[in-house]
């Protein structure tokens, strides 16, 4: 017999409804999430994530579909218009990733969700920059950054990573308890 | 000039003493991460992560020093002893898979680390379980597994998580609030 206090959970009764995550979603860390554009399918899912902000990071327009989902759900959207990196002359600009990565490590804005639109590169790229913030060893930067891209690996956005040194400002108050000083 | 409230973060300077996370880690959900199995090097951010549990889950021994880690820090430690997936005729004990489980999702135990050895079969097929109670697709859960096998997709271990069906005992005051009804 179950106890009162207990509870069994049971996958065949879970499943009939089944969720969809946006394309490769995945948590950083706590209160961030990553992924590509969300499709219809998966609003509910991100209704239970109970996001406080999104944003979205590429230099186009955003889906109207999505963006009544934002509105009707009081979900405080951002969208930065930022290219991808291109070999071999065109860099994300460095100051405006500085920038994203204030608004993402703004506790104010946690739960928060960033996504482009395959959440391949341009996240991928904002999240090596956050595991450099952390100190992560570029070894496990890179390898997380392989992992979303599989076998379309970019130099580019590998070396663009490498390379970025700008100062991020954050708010002292508000910022993650998990970026150790 | 910089404002009282507002701090500066240095990339460079941060970088000053690289941090190298185990192989394979990753954030599976609020209070769970997963992992291959933690190196020496590695220690320090376990530490940062204030794990209160980790959980082992391989039939083989603990690493002596990586006992000496967990003891001299507190933490809370539990080794499972199970076997991966094999064709044709081997397959992880569903009801210790499901035992397991039960201690993953007790809040109680988080923050939590969960690692097999390489972060990648064992591991892989208990966060395919966990995605499954939070009903999510198999589409969306063969990505996640493949994310972290790259090329070393195991059928058999697909197959488990597919045809995994048993129930799992939680108590209904620890359980994740992530975890919907």
């Amino acid at each position: 017999m179950q106890r009162e206090d207990e509870q069994q959970l049971e996958i065949a009764e879970r499943q009939s409804q089944l969720i969809v995550p946006p394309l490769n979603f995945a948590m950083i860390a706590p209160g961030i999430y990553r992924s590509g554009f969300p499709n219809p399918k998966s609003h509910p899912f991100l209704l239970q994530l109970r996001l406080r902000t999104i944003i979205y990071v590429y230099d186009g327009d955003c889906q109207d579909y999505h963006m009544q989902f934002i509105e009707r759900n009081g979900i405080n959207h951002k969208h930065f218009r930022i290219a991808a990196n291109k070999e071999p002359f065109e860099e994300m600009d460095h100051a405006l990733v500085a920038e994203i990565l204030a608004e993402v490590l703004d506790t104010r804005n946690h739960p928060l969700l960033i996504h482009c639109n395959r959440g391949i590169r341009r996240v991928g790229c904002l999240v090596g920059c956050i595991r450099k913030l952390q100190a992560w060893a570029m070894t496990a930067i890179f390898d997380e950054y392989q992992r979303f891209s599989g076998t379309k690996i970019r130099i580019s956005d590998q070396e663009f990573i490498e390379v970025f040194k700008t100062p991020v400002h954050l708010d002292a108050q508000h910022k993650p308890q998990w970026l150790a000083d």
